[in-house]
């Protein structure tokens, strides 16, 4: 329901992201009627972010020059009351991803903080092994975590997993289905915290609609699973947004 | 024709282009019998360019090193007689963009400048409402102005549109055809971009080349349409270039 | 067969690669049941080199912070004994990409130089007329050159070609088949390189592990070519490697 809605307002999402995903973040958004546009450059970053509709803060392969775009785009987008989504790409991983993270949770105000297990356990400062930029293993409670995490940053946090969950630090959601080639195909949740920053310009309550864009996003992982090997499977992602937004 | 040309001739194009189209212009360059190659360190580009017979000029993604490095491949390339197209993505959205655009035309001399209409408005210094990298809305008569731009800029522009049109500032010809799913896959007016780049290495007239090219593309959108959405249509788009260079 | 085993070992594969090919090197990577993980800024890549189970080194699109990277992540790799792979993509195109080349294999400890012939005589200082990152043309004895590089670097050689070759500087494989239409995608030869990383991480001889992914990738290239354009022909790559991997 929500991905026809984005279609009906074209929003346009400033991405700030990693170089892996770039070309699926935009061909992701466009399949869905949104407008992308991609720009970390400090000096280029708080003129678009002004006549964007939605921020994507991604940090998947960070680098200083686009870490202080990353500032400059979300302290604008926060005057400015545009939408913030965070994808701490692998913030467990290393020092330096931490020590960003850190910086961006307490510089910017973030709307929605979309993450795996892992990342959540990063931002939340609990012990787990995460293996590189996927979720990897270990023991918490996500739904209390998610919860805090949630109160404390004034965000909705929504993790993805085999289930995925989404809260507001008071009401939280499971969202099941989906489809366990959705997480071997590279850039999946990149894109997914792109269409949540295209989700948090519509009307209505934020932690519904990001619920609803979470739900349509199992159900495109679903119908692509018809293609069983994962370069067909990756097509079919892009054309299943495209249908399911399309009320197809 | 164009396209069946390029193949024969195999060019070196060098592309120094945004981050979000690097793979899909690669690969539309070796679907048309092309060779690309990317580099945008300051450090390598003169050196690079030097080898080419072709270089690609697009800011989608510029920041201060990859700006420092399109000026100096720019003038190299001017001073071997190697042709240079100009693809000022989203000149209009942002006072940075801006300038570059306009450093970038005083430094470089341009053989092509390949746009949309929001882009030729920022050039031609128009008010325009351009929305992102995307060419928005505003008035204008956009063959008036594209003919005072190239003669101003002594370049042929090209502007992409439901219509193309191409000039050189003296005669002028419209391009119709094509399809509206061109403009919703990321890059397909870069990856033009890159394709005229070729196609000013080939012997004959310029305009006239250029021409051709846009309407084997023109072509190339018609037949991937046979595909309703995206995913599937992005792999069509370089299928057809493939098949159409190789007179099939 | 060493595909399958990379499936059932699943290594996180640090790449420090270029902008035009991450997409599909880390697509790529999952396909085979490997972990990708990209990073390219100095004060992020020596943790991230810690926690993976290789490294690989790829410089196609160089610039000076991620050649900073590269060599920071290399120190570290041999340090701890991760597998290090260069591609030294273009090698022998710009004076700039020489000397990165000799430095990086000064500097870091190599177990395998992935490369073609180009690149090869870049390396070996042999005269050779490339083209831009192609192969280009010329003459030496590559077999030769091959071993002697291989000794000199105490590294495992691999060039690609028609036929691709083997050597640790003692012994030498050829490895044949394939079909031409791989080497009209772009970034087949980086994703080799990669995939070459995660098979350096299995049990077992180096140099059979190595000529078993290379004959592993040409029957891909084999199984892909059903397609003729090159569109669904890169599809069908990721496809083939999902399949065969998976030993279907």
């Amino acid at each position: 329901m929500s991905l026809i809605k984005i279609r009906k307002k074209n929003p346009l999402i400033h991405c700030i992201t990693n170089t892996v995903v770039t070309n699926f973040t935009a061909n992701g958004l466009l399949a869905i009627g949104a407008s992308p546009v991609m720009s970390d450059e400090p000096l280029d970053v708080e003129d678009m972010v002004a006549i964007a509709n939605g921020l994507l803060i991604n940090i998947g392969t960070l680098n200083k020059n686009s870490v202080e775009a990353m500032i400059l785009a979300g302290k604008k987008a926060n005057e400015l009351n545009i939408p913030v989504v965070l994808d701490p790409v692998g913030a467990g991983a290393t020092t330096y991803r931490k020590e960003i993270t850190k910086n961006l949770l307490k510089e910017i105000k973030f709307d929605l903080i979309r993450c795996n297990a892992g990342e959540l356990a990063a931002i939340a400062g609990i012990n787990w092994q995460a293996k590189g930029v996927d979720s990897g293993e270990g023991e918490m409670d996500i739904t209390l975590v998610a919860k805090e995490t949630a109160q404390k940053y004034g965000a909705i946090v929504a993790v993805s997993g085999k289930e995925d969950f989404v809260t507001d630090g008071i009401e939280h959601y499971p969202v099941s289905g989906g489809h366990e080639l959705m997480t071997q195909v590279t850039g999946t949740g990149c894109l997914l915290s792109a269409i949540c920053a295209a989700a948090l310009t519509l009307d209505g309550g934020k932690l519904e609609n990001i619920r609803n864009v979470l739900a349509d996003y199992k159900k495109v992982a679903e119908n692509a699973s018809k293609e069983k090997y994962l370069g067909s499977f990756q097509v079919e992602i892009l054309n299943g947004l495209h249908q399911i937004s399309r009320g197809e």
